[in-house]
C-alpha cells in the first residue's frame, strides 16, 4: 500500500521548556532521552524507499515514542484524567495502572482523576463522580479483568465533555478506546482548539479485534488469541469425540478477522476459517457445505472458526439496526451457519453432531496475560511521555516493532484488515487446506 | 435420609481362586490387600447407628474398594473392553489410561480393546472397528480433553451388545457413563446372566453434574467448577464495568445444581443462584426481578448464576421433546431469563447492560486438572481390582471419603440433588444473601 | 488405628443464649441450624463399631460444624481478631476474607482486627499496628497469594499475647497456622482460662504438607499438588529429552510425604517416590542406585520425586540445628541425592544428564485454586459459627467428608502420615513399580 | 549501531526451477508468492537511510521470508532431516510439528527424518536410530514440553555429521539450536560445500535468553517471560508476608538479561533488576546492599530479580570451567547474593526473611503458550519455504516485525544484548526506581 498519504505530524499545545523530572541525576550515565529526530519509517521495503528518494518524494515516518528532555506541563500544577470507553479488553487495568504510576513516580504529578463509565462520566446528568487515582488505588488491579473505572458505549455531547475538562482544570486527558473513541478524541481535541484551551488529548487504542489502522499490535489481542485457542481446542475435542462431529467457534472480529485467523494457527486443528475480509459461498462445488461434507466423509470430524463479521452478505436483505455506539448490529453468522449446516445434513440424511461455542464475553473480560501486561506498560508510559511533552491529537501505536506517535487523523475512520495476499492469510490457507470457498474465481 | 433401603451387596460371576499378580513379593512388607470384611458405613451419624443396633436392624455399609488377594480371571487369557458413553467430561482419557496401565502392568492382561463411539461401537451396522489399547497408545493422552475412543448418545440393542462381547471373547467390560449408561450396564449384565455367560460389567460413573445417587464426588466435577469459576469472574467483570451491569452465566446441571451452587462459592461475587432443586418466582415482592432491581439500585451491578435445569416450571405448558438418549430437551432457561429481565427493565425505562455467558462446551471438553486426574487414577485402578476379582453389576463410587463398590441397583434410576437444608445450599444463601425468591412460604 | 483415645469434647466459654442473626426469617423454609447432637463417627468400619457397642464401649464421634440456633457472643459488642502464622500456604487470604465476610454480613459483627506478622503482632516491642478488617479491605484479595496480614515464625510470650487480647477487648480469636500454632493456641486458651477471661480461641489448621492429625484434608494442599504436578511434568520433559536423563524434584513434606505421593499419581510418569515414612537404601541390589541404573539402561530416562523429609537417616551423624519455630532444620536430601547419584554414575563411567528442581516457594506463595477457595470458604464460615456459639480450644477439621469440631488436644503434638499399608502408598507402588528399595525386608 | 557491516546475502545450492506445489490452482485468486525483491530494511531510521543514500552507500536489507514460486528440490525425491540441539526451550515440538506438516502437506515431501539427541544422533558410535517423522507422529505433540527428538549438548565431529547426511541421502537439514548450533551449522554447510554436495542447511534459532544477534524475537521467550512473571509474583508474596521480607529470583540469561528485564515489567513489583549488561556494586552508598537496606527500612519488603550471568566480576579470581558445549560454567550469582545479603544484615543485627527462587528448569521444559506456538508455526513454515527454494547457510529470523532470511555469518559468534540506553532498560529503571547501583559514574 501507499503509505505516503498517511499523516505523520503530531500537533503540540505549546513549547516544551521545562526540564523533565523523569531522568534523575543518578541515571545519567545509563539512560537517555528520545530526540525528536528519532523516527520510524512506515515502509521498510528498500525498493520503494529508493524510488521515493529518486523521485524526490518525502519518505513517511512516525515520531519515535519515549521520554523527552523538555516537557510542556508543570507536574506540580498538572491535573490529568483517564477515561476508558467501549467494550472490555484484557489489559485496560494495566493501562490505567501504568499511567498512574508513571505520572506519579516518573513525573511526580499528584492529581490524576478517573472518569467513571466512559464518556458518561463527563456528563453531569449521569451523576458519576470523579475517582482519585493514586498508586494505592491501582497497585493491585493487575489481576482483575474489566475496567476499574467502568465503561459505556455511545457518543456524548462534545461540548459538555470539554466543559467538564475545563471546569475540573484537567489539562491532560488519556482516552482508552476503539475507533469510536478515537473519533471522539479527535472531536474533543478540535473543540479544545476552537476554544483556545491548553488541554492535551492522548489516545491509547483499544481493540480486541486488532483492527486499528496503522497500529500493528494492540493490547489484549495476544490474550484474546490465547483464550480463543482454548475454545478451539475444546471444539476440536467435541468434534473428534462424536461420529461426524463438527465443532464450530464464533470469535470476535466485526470487520477484521485477525483473532479468528491467528488463533487458527496456534494448534492447526482448524479446517475452515471464515472472516469478513474473504468472501465465501455456502452452496456449489466449492461452497462450504460441499467441502464440509467431503471433510466429514474423509476424516469423520471437522472444526470451523467463524469471525462474527463474516458472511454478512447472507443478511443483506434483512434490515439493519445499530447499537448505542452507532455500530451496526451484525446478524449472528454463527447461529445462521449452525442452522444452515444442520438443515443441509438433515436433508441428506446424514447424522452429524454439531457443537457451537461462542466464548466472546469470557475472552474480553479476562485480565491480560504477562506479555500483554508488559505491552500495556510500554503503551501507557509512552502515552505519559507524549502528553507531558505537550503533544496532542495523537495515539500511541506500534509500528515495525517500535512504539510511535500517530496522529489521530492517520487512523480515524479507517480500519486495518487481514490482507488476503499477506502471510497471515497464506498461513491459514496452508494450515487449513480450505482453498477458496468460491465457485466463480 | 434412610440409607437402610440402599442395596449394598455386590454380585460376583464366580469364585476368586487365582492368586493376584498385583502384589509382587518385594512389596510384601509394605503393602497389603483389601479384605472383603473391610466396609464403609453409609451413615456416619452415631445416633442413628446406635438406634439401628438397639432395634436389631442391620447397619448398611459398602464394600471397600481395592486389590483382592485372590482374583477370578486368569490374566493371561482375559480380554477386556472399555467403552465411553454420553456427553464429554474432563477426565475420561485419564480413566481409559489408568484402566489400561493397571490391567497391563498390574495384572499383566495383554488384551484390552476400546469400543469406538459409545454403544454404537458394539453394533455391527455402524462399522466401527475395535481399537487395541496398549500402554503406548494411552501414555500421552492425559493432556487431551474429550475421549480418545469417542462417544455417542442414546441406547442400542442390548442383545446385539452382548452378542458382540461374546463374539469378541470379552469377559470384562468397563463402562464409563452417566445414569443412562448405568441403566444400560444393568440391562447388559442381566442379559449376560440370562444367557449364562461369565462376563463381568463394571461401571465408572461419569457425570459432570455430580448427580449420581450415592456417589459423593464424581470425576471432572472439580475441573468443571474451576472453569465455571473463571466464567463467573468474567461475568463479574462485565457487570462491574458498565452502569447497571448484569452478568448472567448458565452452567451445567439438568436436574441438580451442584456446579452452579459450588462455583458460586469460589469467589463469592455471585448475587443470585438458581438451581433445579429450589423453586423461585420471577414476579412479586420476593421475586427475582424485584430483588434484582433493588440490587442494581443499591450496588449498580449484579451477577446471576443459573443452572440449565432451573425454573423449568416456566416452560410447563410448552411441549417437550427428547434427545437421542431419551433425555428431555430442556427449554433454555438462560435465554428465557435474559429476555424476561431485559423486557422488565426496558418496560420500567431503566437502562441495563446484560451480558449472557454459556460456557458449557468449553468446560466439558477440557482435560482434567491434576486433582481430578488423581481421582480418576484411583477410580480406574479400583475398577480393575473389582473386575479382576470377579465382581459385576457394580460401579466404583466414593462415599465418606473412601472408594467403595456400589451395586448398580443402588443408583440406577435415582439421582443425587442439592439438599435445600444442607451445608452447600446454606453456604450459597450466606454468600449471596439472596434469601428465598418465593412470595408464598 | 484405635480412635477411641482421641479426645472429642469441645469446651465452651459460656452458655449460648442469644438467638443467632444468621438465619433471617425469609430463610426459614429452606435452611436450618445444626444441632449439637449431629455428630460424625471417627471410625466408619461397621465391624469395629459393632465390636465397640457389643463391648459397651463408647463410640468416638466429632461434633458436626455449622451454624447454631443460639450463640454466646453479642455481635453488636464483639471484637474479633485474626492472626496468620508460620509458612505461606495457598488460601490464607481466602480464609481471612471468608472470616470477615461471615462475621460482618452473617453475624453483623463490626469489629474485626487483623494481627500483623503472626504472633509478633501481639507483642508491643515489634510495634506492628492492628489492621481494621472490613469487607472493603478483603473483597479483592482472593487473587493474591501470601497473607495480607503477614506472618512470622517462632513462639512469642503467651502472657504478652493474652495481655494484648485483653487490652484490646478481643473476645474471639481466630488463629490460622500449623502444629506450632495449634500448640500456641492451646497454651493461649489455657492461660485465658487461668485468668478467668471469656475469650474464645478457634484454630484453622494450615499445613501445606497436609499432616495435621485427624484432619483428612487441609486447605492449599490441592493447589500444592496441582503445581507440584507441573514441576513433575517439567522434570519428565527434561529427563526424556536427554540421553540417560534424570529429572529429580524435591517437594515439600518435612515429616509426611503426602504432596510427593499424591502428585506422583497425577501423571504417573514418576519412577521413584521417596518419602519420610518409608525407609530406603541407596546401595545394594534393591537400593535406589542399582534400580535407577537398571531403569536408565532399560528406558534411558527416569523421574524421581523426593519429599524434603525423606532419607534423613543419611544425615544422622551430622549435628542438627533448629529454625525460629523450633523446627529441626532438615539437611537437604535433594542436593545430597543429586551428589550421590552424579558420583555413582560418574564412577561407573556412565554419562547422565540430571536436572534438579526445587519449586517450594513457587508453590506455597500461590493463590488457592477454585476448589481450595471453596474449601477455605467452608472452613472459615464454620470457624465463625463455632466461635460465635462460644466454643473454644478447638479447630475446624474435615473428617469422613464432613466439617467437624476437633479439640486442640486431639491433634496437638501428633502428626498425620502416609500409611505404608493404605491405598495412597499402594497406588504409588502400582504407578511407579518401584518396589521396596530395601535390601533386608 | 551500524548495520552496514551485517552480511545479508543468502547463498543457494542451485537454481530454483521447479514450480512450487504449495499454491494450488484454487488459491490463485487469493494468495501469492514472495518475490526475491521483497526485502526488509535493517535500519528503519529515515535520517540514517537518507545519509546512506546521499553518500551513495548501499542500504542493508534482508530477504523477506515466504514461499517462492520456483523451488530447487524435487519433493517426490527429497529426504529431509530435523535435529534439535542444546537446552530445552518452549516451542521446540511446535517447530518440529510445523516443519513436518508443511513439508508433508504443503510440498508433499514424504521422507522426513528426526535425528535423536542432537548432534549425537549423527554419530554412529552412539547408536541412536533415525526416527520417521510423519503427520501422525507429530500431530499431538503440541501440549508436550521438551523435544520429542531429544537433545544433547556439545560439538560432534563435522566430518562424521556430513557423512551421515550423505549416507542417508538427506539433502535438506533443519537445525534447531542456539549460537553453538549456528556455529556448527556453519561448519557443516562449509564442509558440504567443500565436498561439492547439494545439501541445504537451514537453522531455526533457539535461545530462551533471546540473545541471537539480529533476531528481534526468538521462540519460547514470551512463554519464559510469562512463567518468570509467576515466579516473581510468588517472590513478591513471600517478601510482603514477612517482616523485612526479601524475595530473590534468579532467571535465565547467561550473557543477556532480556528475560529478567522483561519479566520485571509485567507486574512492576520488582525493586532491583541485575543483568549481565549493567555493572553493579554491592558496597558503598550506591551499592545494592545499602539501597536494599533503605528499601527495607522504608517499605519493609523487597523483590530482586537477578539474571544468571549478572555480577560475574565477583567470581573473577575463581577459576572457570566449561560444560560439554564449551559454555563457561557460570558461578551461581543467586547463591552468592543470598549469602552476601544474609551476612550483611546479620552483621548489622537486622533480622530479614530472604526467600530464594530458581525456576529455570520449570520454565524451559514447558510447552509453548499460544502466541509462541503461532510464532513457531511461522518460523517453521518459512524455514521449509527457504529450504525448498534451495537456500542454505541461513536462519529464519524476525526483524522489524517481519520474518526474514539471515545468513549464518551475520549472527554466528555475536550476541544481542540489552541496550543500556534503549527503551527496555529505561522502562526497568522507571519501574524499579533502582537508579545506578554504582559508586563511580
Amino acid at each position: 500500500m501507499n503509505y505516503q498519504s498517511v499523516p505523520t505530524e503530531i500537533p503540540t499545545i505549546g513549547p516544551a521548556k521545562i526540564s523533565s523530572p523523569v531522568q534523575k541525576k543518578e541515571y545519567n550515565n545509563i539512560c537517555n532521552f528520545v530526540h525528536e529526530e528519532e523516527r520510524v519509517l512506515l515502509d521498510i521495503n528498500p525498493e520503494s524507499i529508493m524510488d521515493k528518494i529518486r523521485n524526490k518524494e518525502a519518505v513517511a515516518s512516525f515520531e519515535m515514542a519515549g521520554p523527552r528532555e523538555k516537557i510542556y506541563f508543570d507536574p506540580s500544577k498538572l491535573k490529568c484524567a483517564v477515561v476508558t470507553c467501549g467494550g472490555l479488553c484484557p489489559g485496560i487495568n494495566d493501562i490505567i495502572r501504568a499511567l498512574v504510576l508513571e505520572l506519579y513516580y516518573g513525573y511526580r504529578v499528584r492529581h490524576v482523576f478517573g472518569i467513571r463509565y466512559g464518556l458518561q462520566g463527563f456528563i453531569p446528568k449521569y451523576g458519576h463522580d470523579l475517582v482519585d487515582l493514586t498508586p494505592h488505588v491501582v497497585t493491585n488491579i493487575l489481576e482483575m479483568g474489566g475496567s476499574i473505572l467502568g465503561s459505556s458505549r455511545g457518543p456524548q455531547d462534545i461540548d459538555e465533555i470539554v466543559d467538564c475538562l475545563e471546569r475540573s482544570n484537567i489539562s491532560l486527558l488519556f482516552m482508552i478506546g476503539g475507533d469510536g473513541t478515537i473519533m471522539a478524541a479527535s472531536k474533543i481535541a478540535d473543540h479544545i482548539s476552537e476554544k483556545g484551551l491548553n488541554i492535551s488529548v492522548i489516545a491509547i487504542p483499544k481493540t480486541i479485534d486488532n483492527d486499528i489502522f496503522m497500529v500493528s499490535r494492540s493490547f489484549g489481542f495476544e490474550t484474546a488469541v490465547e483464550v480463543a485457542t482454548q475454545a478451539i481446542r475444546g471444539a476440536h475435542n467435541e468434534a473428534e469425540s462424536y461420529p461426524k462431529g463438527i465443532g464450530m467457534i464464533k470469535l470476535m472480529g466485526r470487520y477484521s478477522g485477525f483473532i479468528a485467523a491467528t488463533a487458527a494457527l496456534a494448534e492447526q486443528s482448524v479446517n475452515f476459517v471464515l472472516i469478513p475480509e474473504i468472501d465465501f459461498d455456502l452452496d456449489g462445488e466449492n461452497g462450504l457445505l460441499n467441502k464440509l461434507g467431503k471433510r466429514l466423509a474423509d476424516r469423520n470430524h471437522c472444526v470451523i472458526v467463524v469471525a462474527e463479521g463474516a458472511g454478512q452478505k447472507y443478511f443483506e436483505s434483512a434490515e439493519n439496526s445499530c447499537d448505542e455506539s452507532g455500530n451496526i448490529r451484525l446478524k449472528d453468522i454463527g447461529m445462521y451457519l449452525k442452522d444452515v449446516i444442520t438443515g443441509h445434513f438433515s436433508k441428506n440424511n446424514i447424522e452429524i453432531s454439531l457443537k457451537y461455542i461462542d466464548p466472546s464475553y469470557m475472552i474480553r473480560s479476562l485480565p491480560a496475560n504477562a506479555n500483554d501486561s508488559i505491552f500495556c506498560s510500554f503503551l501507557a508510559r509512552n502515552a505519559v511521555h507524549a502528553g507531558m511533552a505537550g503533544k496532542t491529537k495523537m495515539l500511541i501505536g506500534h509500528w515495525n516493532d517500535y512504539f510511535v506517535h500517530i496522529p489521530l487523523s492517520a487512523t480515524a475512520g479507517k480500519r486495518k484488515q487481514v490482507d488476503p495476499h499477506g502471510p497471515l492469510w497464506r498461513s491459514v490457507l496452508e494450515s487449513t487446506g480450505q482453498g477458496a470457498l468460491k465457485n466463480d474465481l
